[in-house]
């Protein structure tokens, strides 16, 4: 089974290794990200995409453009290491793994004694833990889900929570790659996901690389497709999830999670732990960020729509933790009542 | 307040004189169809659509083509009827207007003594009569859905049930027209619509012409707009009705009565009488057309999904009676528990 990778380092270890997403499904295209240049442009123009695949790209950036630097003295070292993580680190700052990624390797390079070239070789060990950490984190997420499949399963699922979007199996399609892995039936519902159709564009592109049959449908259509018995399940991801398990993800979620309890079918968000916000209370405590109106009046450079009319664009929707089944989260499957609370340490408890 | 005319006489009464809606909402372009061709191939690309429309096109186009029979003798001329009400009437078989209106059309040829231009006299008057039919109809399915509309009113609705797609006011809009006529304030939310973006090129288009305030959202943001209480009531047309009030429209208008009733929202579906069957008992027993993958493979002639990926694209889905909290008709308002029958001469009642 081929899982295909968003973000790798190249053959040479001398750049970062991207699928430029913005020509999929029509063209297969990998790109070399050699500067800080290169690295801000495929973030900024979302040829890298997905909150993990961001963080891991920024970091492994980091290290790529510090390069030059490495005859630099100490000093400036460290001043071209922070200002890189500054500059890469707020590329897209709503998204938190890309400034978690680059204050994590900033601190590195403060507190490693020793030349720029020892501080640059542990920087790559840094970024390239960060990489192997997120692919774990999504084999953790397929495991605890592959438990909740049936032995021969259908799956819907909206945008893309994939390999696409992480450093390896995905967030919401980790348990069916696990699934196929193990040579299970399972097939793939995806949501086309207006407007940028992340679905048809990308979900159903990375299954159809790895071999799993995927059946791609309009956001309109997933109700009649349940009410048909076609649905086992809902997986889907999340961009941010609260303290009481109300989940922000991309809009179009929370129609699905209102048509599955109508059939009964459940519905199941697949995040890491990482993804709650334990600051944050409630769904209605997160901010809606609401995108540019072109994205609904333009139909591949075609108005579609007269301009006097208005549109209404959120990027996401909150579903309230009273439509989740479960949680799959990379340290297990957590039910409601939901009530994550900050450790003491670092990181979230489902407390 | 402009309502636009779908489909009307031309000035020298030779033509029919209809908007083409494909280059809509880009291009207001009038065509004048002076041929059967015309009249076939207008039918046949969708330039004029929506079932009471087409009826009412194929009726004047009827009458059109006939023009240069006018010197036949009576024997030609009932076998040229004939002739063009079969091959009218075939071009869409499925919408029930067509077939209905070129049958009624070929039986007043049939019935009237005297010459053809007798006959033809008669014709025109009969295709006028089925156009003002329909604009009385829509008409009296505004006055009855008025009294449902608050006296500010926020209507969501689903596809183009407008204008349009009739002689009138449309069915789902008509209570919007008649608001705005009176000055009341009104609102409407239009659905996009995918794959086909009736809501946003049609809908959105003709409630701008008649200065109607109209906001354009994705199929898939409904439920978070309703969530917000932004949607004082659901208004959509039907294609079919069944016996037991369960209703076939354009897809994605299931996964919206779902979403209003969890949101206690009032859900309306506006057609004629005749859109009730009586004889199809059930939903379920309405066959529901699936129709060409390409109208989800591509976007404005790009690829958007992998070849291998698979489609699932029905045209249509079955709301239940159970989620429709009335059935707005031309005859009156129809609440639950729904029971249609046929009347003995001839129609339906709300048995």
């Amino acid at each position: 089974m081929t899982v295909v990778e968003a973000v790798r380092w190249s053959v040479d270890g001398e750049a970062v290794d991207i699928i430029d997403q913005r020509l999929l499904p029509n063209e297969l295209v990998r790109r070399e990200l050699r500067t800080a240049d290169d690295v801000c442009d495929a973030i900024a123009t979302l040829s890298v995409r997905g909150a993990p695949a961001i963080g891991i790209a920024g970091a492994m950036g980091l290290v790529v453009a510090l390069a030059r630097h490495g005859q630099d003295s100490r000093e400036h070292f460290i001043a071209a290491t922070e200002a890189l993580c500054e500059r890469i680190g707020n590329v897209r700052p709503t998204a938190v793994n890309l400034p978690w990624a680059m204050e994590r390797m900033c601190r590195i390079a403060r507190d490693t004694p020793g030349s720029p070239s020892e501080i640059l070789r542990l920087l790559r060990a840094e970024a390239t833990e960060i990489l192997y950490e997120d692919r774990a984190m999504c084999r953790r997420i397929g495991e605890h889900g592959l438990e909740l499949l049936p032995e021969t399963a259908s799956v819907l699922t909206h945008c893309n929570a994939g390999a696409l979007a992480t450093g390896g199996v995905g967030t919401a399609l980790a348990p069916v790659y696990l699934a196929a892995e193990q040579g299970r039936r399972v097939h793939v519902f995806a949501d086309e996901t207006r407007p940028l159709l992340q679905g048809s564009r990308l979900t159903a592109w990375e299954l159809t690389q790895a071999g799993i049959d995927v059946t791609v449908l309009a956001d309109g259509m997933a109700a009649s497709l349940m009410r048909g018995g076609a649905v086992d399940l809902v997986i889907v991801g999340a961009d941010r999830i609260a303290a009481n398990g109300d989940v922000a993800n991309k809009i179009g979620t929370y129609a699905l999670a209102i048509a599955a309890r109508h059939h009964d079918i459940p519905f199941y968000v697949a995040a890491p732990m990482s993804t709650v916000d334990p600051r944050t209370a409630k769904g209605c405590d997160i901010a809606i960020e609401h995108r540019d109106s072109d994205e609904m009046r333009e139909w591949n450079g075609t108005r579609v729509m007269p301009p006097s009319a208005s549109v209404y664009n959120p990027s996401f929707d909150v579903t309230p933790a009273e439509l989740i089944t479960a949680i799959i989260t990379d340290e297990g499957i957590v039910r409601p009542p939901y009530a994550f609370v900050a450790r003491r340490n670092s990181g979230v408890a489902a407390g």
